[in-house]
C-alpha cells in the first residue's frame, strides 16, 4: 500500500481482476501476464508492469496462481471493505444506478440519494432514501460518507458540483456530459459512457 | 481507412480525442506524443505506433497541431457519421442512456427501444418508441440495424443476447453485470460500471 502507482495504471487493475474472476470461474488455476493481455488488448509489458506495482510476483514459467493473485488484488484495491457514497440527482440514470447489482462486487454502497424535486423527496429507491439536497451538508458530516455519485442534467452539473464541495464532498464520479471544474483537492472521475461505443462500432465496421 | 489498425490501439484512440478536445478548449495550439502519454501514462512510442496508425503525421519540434489532429481523428473514428443502435430493456438505465446528451458528440443514435412489458411497448421515451422485442427480427432487417445497447437485468442479459444473436445483431454492448457467451462472429463490449469507481475511491484513499 505504501508504494505509489499511477493513475492509468490503478485504473486497469480492475479489468485484471474481471479477468482473474472469470478465469477462476471457468475452472482454470493459472494465468500469465500474455494471456490477461491478450484479453485486454494491451501490451504484455505494460501489464507485468502494472501487476509488479502492486507488489505482486508470479512464478516463472507457470504464471500467476488465480485464487492468490485474485486475493491479492482484492487486498490492494480494497474490495472488501464497504465504500458509501451518495449519489445526486434521482433521475432514470440516478434510479438505475441505485438499483444497479454490479457495484457489489467491488463493495459500493449507495448510501442515500438526493434531489430538488419535491415529488421525490421523501420517497423509496429500493432500501434506499431519496434526500432533500437541502440536507447534504449536514448528511455528509453526519455519515461521514465523502464520495457523491453525479447524476444530474448537464447544464445543472456545475452548480451542483459546486455545493458538493461545499457541502464537504471530497470526490465525483460525474455521469452528467458536461465539462466540470473543481478546486485542486477534489478528486474528480468523468465517466464518458460514449467512447466504448466508438471501438464498438469501428470494430464492427472491420477497422 | 484503408490502413488495419489493431483492436488495442483502436480502444485508445477515444482517449487521445479527449484529451485533444481538452487540450483546446485550455486554448493550447499544439501538443506532443510525449505530453499525451504522461497525460494517460502509456509509452510515448505507443502513443506515436498508434497516432502514425491512423495515417496522422505531427511536425518535427513543434508535435501535432491540435485543432488539425482533432479533426482527423473525428473524421478517422468517424464521429460525424450518425451510428444507429437498437436499446433493449427500457428500464431506468435503458431510459436514462436513450436521454443521454453525451452520445451525441461520437454521432451515436439510438433509434428505437424494445422491451417485453406490455404497458411500456408503444410508449415514447422523448421522440423514441419502445417497440414489443418480438419485432426486433424484422426491424433489425428494415432499418439495417446492426448494434444492440443491452440493458437487461443480469438474469436475462444471457437469453435476451441469443435472442439478439438470432435476430440479426452483430454487436452488443453489454451493461447488464452478466457473464454473457456470443459466437465468435459477434462482437461484444461489456460495460464494467464499476471499475471507475473502484479507481476513484482508491484514489480518494490515497494510493
Amino acid at each position: 500500500m505504501s508504494k505509489q502507482i499511477s493513475i492509468p495504471a490503478l485504473k486497469r487493475l480492475p479489468s485484471y481482476y474481471y479477468i482473474l474472476c472469470q478465469s477462476m470461474e471457468s475452472g482454470k488455476k493459472y494465468i500469465s501476464s500474455a494471456t490477461i493481455a491478450k484479453l485486454l488488448d494491451i501490451d504484455d509489458t505494460q501489464v507485468r508492469k502494472d501487476i509488479a506495482a502492486t507488489g505482486y510476483v508470479g512464478k516463472p514459467k507457470v504464471g500467476f496462481d488465480i485464487k492468490d493473485f485474485k486475493a491479492h488484488l482484492e487486498n490492494y484495491l480494497d474490495l472488501n471493505t464497504k465504500k458509501e457514497a451518495f449519489l445526486i440527482g434521482a433521475g432514470n440514470l440516478g434510479i438505475a444506478l441505485a438499483k444497479y447489482e454490479g457495484f457489489k462486487k467491488y463493495g459500493l454502497n449507495i448510501t442515500a440519494l438526493f434531489d430538488e424535486d419535491i415529488h421525490k423527496i421523501g420517497t423509496m429507491v429500493g432500501s434506499k432514501k431519496i434526500f432533500d439536497i437541502e440536507k447534504l451538508p449536514d448528511l455528509v458530516e453526519r455519515m461521514n460518507v465523502h464520495i457523491a455519485i453525479l447524476t444530474v442534467p448537464a447544464p445543472k452539473a456545475q452548480e451542483v458540483a459546486d455545493f458538493l464541495v461545499q457541502s464537504g464532498i471530497k470526490a465525483i464520479w460525474n455521469f452528467a456530459p458536461a465539462n466540470i471544474k473543481v478546486p485542486d483537492n477534489i478528486i474528480i472521475s468523468n465517466q464518458d459512457l460514449a467512447s466504448s461505443f466508438v471501438t464498438l462500432s469501428l470494430m464492427m465496421s472491420g477497422k
